[in-house]
């Protein structure tokens, strides 16, 4: 039975920086939510000390969406899971506005699913691509 | 640049009198949390109201934990993301006896990864397997 859709976002070769700026990460999520009209139950956030990186957490009526950065691999990892179908959100160009992302993979898969997992199909389950760097 | 290690957990056939349980649901994040002894830096969790389910978010040093239940199809789903290498924990046995789940799917992602995420590669990145119900 499936019962929601996870999107996994990587974003690498971001600027550092921004990896560390937690209202920038805010903003982000803010987009999210606003364009694909998700509704906020409660968050938390956390900025790591010294030269960590930043968690986001919202849990949302339609599931969730979570980040975390890694300023010292300039890496950003974001997860969205909705219960509700949803649009595909612009990961790409987002963070690479946002963050200054040169490369962006966004996979997609399906919750809630036992038997298509077992096997190889998770390919079929499992979609990837990736945006080419602007570099 | 791998940055941690994801596992998605999908639980069927539970109890679903137990995924209207949060207290249920804490005790397993609790285990998960003390087996792997991860830190956790704030937590939140929501029981929808109705006959619906509840959902469940850990922020931890590690990165993070969360749940979402649907007792309308007696399915849980649960993520756990660990940016420090940790052992498997033994999802399968765990949400068998403590959700009354017939079968329990574990797959893992490498996180932060693009290049393999690229290709039809993924297979051997988004590794999965089931255990077989008890019924």
């Amino acid at each position: 039975m499936i019962v929601g859709t996870e999107w996994l976002i990587e974003a690498a070769e971001c600027d550092a920086e921004t990896l560390r700026d937690e209202v920038a990460l805010r903003d982000i999520f803010d987009r999210v939510i606003s364009d694909l009209a998700l509704k906020v139950v409660d968050a938390i956030w956390h900025t790591f000390p010294g030269e960590a990186g930043v968690t986001g957490m919202a849990l949302l009526t339609e599931s969730h969406l979570t980040c975390h950065t890694y300023p010292e691999h300039r890496t950003a990892t974001f997860n969205l899971y909705c219960c509700r179908s949803r649009p595909e959100w612009a990961w790409e160009k987002h963070l690479k506005r946002s963050l200054g992302a040169d490369a962006v993979a966004v996979s997609v898969i399906q919750r809630g699913e036992l038997s298509e997992r077992e096997s190889r199909s998770e390919v079929s389950n499992f979609k990837s691509h990736r945006a080419g760097g602007d570099a």
